[in-house]
């Protein structure tokens, strides 16, 4: 099998850790794999080039910005080949320019355009381990590029998609993705497998193990990506394509929520039309992303636009919106920031009626009041009041019998 | 003019150091010159980084090692530019690989074969301050290598061949190049000008301001060097080819010295052809230097062979002149690791006779007893107990007056 291998920061965080990713690499290894890794920046060193840099200037200049640090995964990729040399595993460390890793000129968010793969694969014929710098590219003028949060991940899946690995697997601090968060269900279960889809609406929704990017990369290429732990041996969580599953997908399989939105209303509308517009496109303009948005007529007759944004823009959002209201004569605009974001995620409930009843119901017998709703093909969502997100959480857990895998 | 400035890992040694750099080739900008500044890693980085590579690996892999100690310059050229563009002063910096600074594939200690300069120019025609990272190539492949000790002044010296530079400045923790180590003479001068030869000799033997390689670097392609201080103003020193001096030398510029060395004597050789083969042959081929070499009959028609090694050296060669000995038939091998070694360096002196005889008197004068003498066109060096090394040094400067400047 050719296998991808991705580390990120905390994994390769000192020396003995660095060690510690030699010896399992090299383990893939001897079993008989051809293994490619990619590396992050040890933790902390990433922190300490920006911290510099914005002591030198304000706004550092996004290319010299790269140039900085790139450094990071550069010295860990040198540092594991030795490692991996060391316990006489043969190894190769390239950087993103050196394999190359072609990008777009977008320095500090590029886009991956082309991968050479030649070099690796002659090095991996010839039985070496490959150790790839994550999260840099170059662009075509030979200018270092890096590819934004998250980036060594999708420099796995990248790679493992250019060289059509068998498995990409994701090294993080869990040892799988669950069907919810762990600190607020005890009894959550690691889920062996996941689609692309469902991860990727458990991963937009703050259930933080991949990044979106590097999901949709690889639901967009087809690369089994698995996560597992660094630091404790197990099988992880194996993330696919729905028609590689070959069995019966569960309704659910888990269940994401946030704290991170706020909720906003225009109320009392003038029903007339073009009114959606005259609300959204000023928030659009101002790059403020809108999640889930509902609008209704009132008994008066007049429509209430109520949507989420990221807590963050909430104040930026409101102040735009206290215009518009004026200029289109709406009643006014109501702000609620003590609002949470709970969603079931599943591909079997495209197939099955019933599940936002149970849901509703299960909400209901805790007397958690739904403010908003809104559904995908694989997900239905609900807003409630912030402090019954545990308790929804649970509730929903229990209903669904998500503590015990389906038979 | 085209001016190539080098600042070394002391002189950006911090956020604040960096910033003093950018002043520094700022305001060289301002009075109308095109700057290409070459920086070493920030102090201290390269040994952090060498002492995690030799705790992964006890011979670390060069290759790697390259790989990992280039990133020390890239980080100082990123912020280096960042902190010219803070101040106005728009910039770019390029590693050793972007530029392209062509090596072969010698890791740690590879040789430059070919600057581009196009990227450069281009810059510097459209009024920008060129950052390049000393210390660092890449070979035909694209590997990254390291030109070894000392490598930013040599890649500094490169680029202002390849750039036709007017002056290449290297700036370090002096002021420039002393009639010798105001240490010891209170009274030592700077001098204005120094050839290259003489710089050359200088360095060689000990006056450690400048690597050698780069000085004979810039001897080979006439580059104008000067040696002078980051961290205060000063003309420092220029160093220049004979023909550029359009004056009169004095005929010595200098007086250079090492208590680095040991003596070593097979005595009592018989007096057949190809002794001296036999002697430094197996010296040779253990890769230790021979320096000072004097050979003399004694009485009895039997040879002496007297030579100086580094002190570091010394037993190795004892160990190999012991076993020389006995097969040669010689009467045995004496070691005396208590001398130095004083050197009077001038171009001056070539047309000049009488030189050797007042250097012999001043040392005469202070009783000190001369155990070698070696000459080469523009030095004469002779080799003395090490306890006496100081006032020969302070002598030979009176004797020679270079406490003050040739009218």
């Amino acid at each position: 099998m050719l296998i991808v291998q991705k580390y990120g920061g905390t994994s390769v965080g000192s020396v003995e850790r660095i060690r510690a990713v030699a010896e399992k690499a090299a383990a893939c290894k001897d079993q008989g794999n051809q293994v490619i890794v990619v590396v992050s920046a040890m933790s902390g060193v990433t922190n300490n080039l920006t911290a510099m840099a914005y002591e030198l200037q304000k706004q550092p200049s996004p290319r010299e910005m790269d140039m900085l640090l790139s450094t990071g995964e550069q010295t860990t990729i040198a540092l594991l080949s030795m490692a991996l040399q060391a316990i006489g595993c043969p190894a190769r460390s390239y950087t993103g320019g050196q394999v190359r890793i072609l990008t777009d000129n977008a320095h500090t968010k590029a886009r991956i355009r082309e991968i050479d793969s030649d070099k690796i694969r002659h090095d991996l014929d010839q039985g070496k381990v490959v150790v790839v710098a994550g999260f840099q590219g170059v662009d075509e003028e030979g200018n270092i590029t890096t590819l934004g949060r998250g980036g060594s991940d999708t420099t796995a899946v990248a790679l493992a998609g250019a060289l059509k690995a068998d498995e990409c697997q994701i090294y993080t601090d869990v040892d799988g993705v669950y069907t919810t968060d762990p600190r607020v269900v005890e009894n959550a279960r690691r889920l062996d497998k996941i689609t692309f889809e469902e991860m990727l609406e458990m991963a937009s929704l703050g259930a933080k193990v991949l990044q979106i990017r590097s999901v949709e990369f690889a639901g967009k290429y087809n690369v089994p990506l698995r996560v597992l732990s660094s630091f404790e041996d197990g099988p992880g969580t194996l993330i696919v394509s729905e028609e590689d599953l070959m069995m019966e997908m569960p309704l659910i399989s888990g269940i994401a929520f946030t704290r991170d939105e706020a909720k906003l209303s225009v109320v009392g509308i003038p029903d007339v039309p073009g009114m959606a517009f005259k609300v959204f496109g000023p928030i659009s303009d101002a790059n403020i992303e809108v999640d889930v948005i509902v609008q209704n007529i009132g008994a008066d007759l007049t429509n209430d636009i109520t949507f989420t944004v990221q807590k963050k823009d909430a104040e930026a959002a409101t102040r735009i919106l206290e215009k518009t209201a004026t200029e289109m004569g709406a009643r006014g605009v109501k702000v609620d920031d003590k609002v949470a974001k709970v969603s079931l995620v599943g591909v079997g409930m495209r197939s099955h009626a019933g599940i936002a009843s149970r849901m509703f119901e299960a909400l209901s017998k805790e007397a958690i009041n739904i403010q908003l709703i809104t559904t995908s093909e694989i997900k239905i969502s609900v807003v409630i009041e912030e402090k019954y997100l545990e308790t929804a959480v649970r509730a929903l857990h229990n209903a669904f019998g998500l503590e015990t895998a389906p038979a």
